[in-house]
């Protein structure tokens, strides 16, 4: 068991504290974006008079996510530690973790997908649809020419901003795929056709 | 002037030599590809018994760079330094720079060559000059399709290696352009075109 020791500060003696105890709460990037109330099972050990022996006592906390937290915001519960005589108990520390997701991640407050298109998708455009966060679905519609390393940005679906309520962007990247072969046929009708006109950007 | 300082060792009074002067030769690609006679102008000061006044000595000194030398490469040239009473010349080193080239870089013994190609010879292939560094030019074919940050490396087309005469290769990167604009023309066009029926690679 911990150790008892007191400090006197300006005469008065003053309990020893044991250290903030730290303890990560894994939370998805959907609970993340719309809030959630998630319950921590905390223990503690509750020492008897003598300090040596305990009772272990477990309680349910409960965290009211609101969306936008990030991955290090703390949640301080005072006083959470183990009861031991003559210290008093430490606080409790809950971190916000994220977990990683099948599709988005996260960066700051923006939504980052990876979603690969073919390079017929990319050149004539195309349209998809996106599983959000909060279990709705909405279109993405790309008109226009798709350019390699170029995201597409839907402007207010990402994250709020906990400072000015703001909210962050979806940023999609697209990984553009490449035919596998081409036969020879193939590659002469594509030598007459549109890309054999068009004007090409920076040729020299 | 320099300081006049001698060393003893083992009883024997040895003159004073002072650090090695280093001087760059800046090469070009060619040159060192193909090997070259370079002159430097060398200039030395040379004192009277006084060691107040000097004359200042021009000579020309000749490099025979080797057909593969790299930026690094040192020749010495010993006791070239300064002529001052009582203290050994110090040698002089020239080092090989490599100067920047409009086509070409140089990775150990690769030559790089980076290429704007359109996207229709990406596709379709495409065959082009290169002006090579002993000034002659050879023909690279391209057949199949170019993917997006796949070199082409053409064997033995780069530096000979001086440890054991092997030669480098040299690699090809083409930087893939892209339409500015296709019309809607074009695109219904190439909707129906081989890229609409080829299989892509990787696509889910």
């Amino acid at each position: 068991m911990a150790t008892m020791m007191n400090s006197t500060v300006f005469g008065t003696v003053v309990p020893h504290k044991n250290p903030t105890i730290l303890r990560p709460l894994p939370c998805s990037l959907e609970e993340l974006f719309c809030g959630k109330v998630k319950n921590y099972t905390h223990e503690k050990k509750i020492y008897d008079s003598s300090g040596k022996t305990f009772t272990v006592h477990k309680s349910t906390l409960q965290i009211y996510l609101k969306p936008g937290w990030k991955a290090g915001t703390k949640i301080t519960f005072p006083k959470e530690g183990d009861v031991i005589p003559n210290i008093e108990p430490a606080d409790l520390e809950i971190v916000i973790e994220e977990e990683p997701h099948p599709l988005f991640m996260r960066e700051n407050n923006n939504l980052i997908l990876r979603k690969n298109i073919s390079l017929l998708q990319a050149l004539v455009g195309f349209s998809f649809s996106v599983p959000y966060l909060d279990g709705s679905e909405f279109a993405v519609d790309v008109e226009s020419l798709t350019f390699p390393l170029t995201p597409k940005v839907v402007q207010g679906k990402g994250y709020l901003s906990q400072r000015d309520g703001s909210a962050g962007n979806l940023v999609i990247f697209f990984n553009i795929l490449w035919p596998k072969v081409l036969t020879e046929e193939q590659k002469s009708i594509l030598k007459k056709g549109p890309l054999s006109e068009c004007e090409y950007l920076g040729l020299l």
